[in-house]
């Protein structure tokens, strides 16, 4: 159980690149089985997976049980463990399964109709990256020095003076599509920031027809697994955050070729992923 | 469709606190159906429900589908339309219908192994409240000053003092259960807030056994439906973020009670539901 990943990146500050050791918050699969009903008919059922970060997964399985209503009490929970079935060490901390006692009723017709999908993964980091492969997604090509670093200093300037709704509520998130001289294309809004992004490919794509391979794209706020996989599959190949990036999206970008950065402020990014396509020398 | 929602909200800055009209961002969920197969067998399918702004929703839907592999150009897509068959004015514009050219192969399979469960909700606003009102969750008994305004200054400053991933990564979001004179119980931090606060509730009903009904969450980032939910079915009566709430975390709030408090800052807060819980009075 590691909640923090340590790696080597890339910080660019004013004119100079150099190298740094920093540390992510860790991204896993957490799925949580619950085993309920009468001794002579018991049953099992998967009833969430979640990306979450690992520690203090038996709490985040019962937290998750109270907050569907599917206990009330502690008492009704028998046991809960890792399942460790697998035979595979790092899938068996990713299934935690909680077995209710015999003589809880649990009714799950509400569960499943209450649960909405949001894209990802299987049940493991490994298996998660995999699933993205099975999509025929191909890697990005490599492209030296497609972006100087001055470019990216000026993306968040950009897009708050974009933002629209943001001034008024603070309550959304932005995605922004921008070409390599930093002029901002396109531009989506939404609480979640999964659908920003969507919306974002969704417009480029389609009514825009746009061709992204040469194309930039800046979110507000963090960088899940989810967005890295989007990105990718829109064929992207720069995406830039406000915010930090968790280990299992870095590992996502580094797998596909993809130019990760985060943490954008004035004249300063970290790089987790794909250095060679960003130049760093005075404009 | 509309993106920007307004209400009138208390202010309290200092020791006074004021009516004020806010606006907050739109929150509610759109089902993405898929119309595909030949002529002669044709099929529909609802592939996601996702909580998202309204606006720029048959992007959304292209987005998504580009996202998970479905399709790969804009020309598989025959057309792409709003439900107007429900007959209901309030869901037709929350349920959009993608329709593939009858030549376009799909395989659904691994869409069905690569999507997780996250809680929610019905298909409009009222029919999400609905669901979480027949999971027999209570009211929040009034409690008239329950907890005095600078208990609720010094919380942020307590949480950032606690967080120790946090500090490193940055990437961490956190949820801490404090009592009523501000003193913190407990600490969950994960990259989903969502994961965060299923963690404290299942901490804090389990192994710390903590009555909870006089106490007090607060939550990093924004606050969605999902985490108002989760509060209301812990039975805790005080929950604050550091963000803006959605309008259906405000929605859901006053229908249960509970007090909602965002953009808690140094000496400065909004109230959305719940005011009659803080005592705005010098301590």
């Amino acid at each position: 159980m590691f909640s923090i990943f340590p790696i080597q990146i890339h910080q660019v500050s004013g004119n100079t690149v150099s190298r740094k050791d920093d540390l992510l918050a860790v991204e896993a699969p957490l799925e949580i089985r619950l085993g309920f009903g009468k001794i002579t008919n018991r049953q099992q059922k998967s009833i969430a997976v979640t990306m979450r970060t690992p520690g203090h997964d038996f709490e985040l399985a019962l937290g998750f049980l109270y907050s569907e209503g599917i206990i009330q009490e502690a008492s009704q929970v028998h046991s809960i463990k890792y399942c460790t079935d697998l035979g595979r060490q790092e899938s068996s901390e990713n299934i935690v399964r909680v077995e209710l006692k015999s003589e809880i009723e649990v009714n799950l017709s509400g569960l499943e109709r209450n649960f909405y999908a949001t894209s990802s993964c299987g049940i493991c980091g490994k298996a998660s990256i995999e699933s993205i492969e099975k999509l025929g997604c191909p890697n990005i090509p490599i492209q030296n020095n497609l972006i100087n670093h001055a470019v990216i200093f000026r993306l968040s300037k950009v897009l708050q003076e974009q933002q629209r709704v943001f001034q008024y509520t603070g309550g959304l998130h932005a995605a922004g599509l921008f070409d390599k001289n930093g002029d901002i294309l396109l531009l989506r809004e939404d609480v979640g920031r999964h659908n920003a992004l969507d919306k974002l490919i969704g417009a480029s794509r389609n009514s825009h027809n746009l061709a992204l391979s040469d194309k930039i794209i800046l979110v507000s706020g963090r960088l899940s697994f989810e967005l890295v996989q989007k990105t990718i599959m829109a064929g992207v190949p720069v995406l830039v955050a406000i915010g930090a990036p968790s280990s299992l999206a870095v590992e996502l970008a580094q797998q596909f070729g993809l130019t990760l950065i985060g943490f954008l402020k004035n004249e300063y990014f970290n790089v987790y992923s794909g250095i060679e396509r960003i130049q760093v020398s005075p404009l």
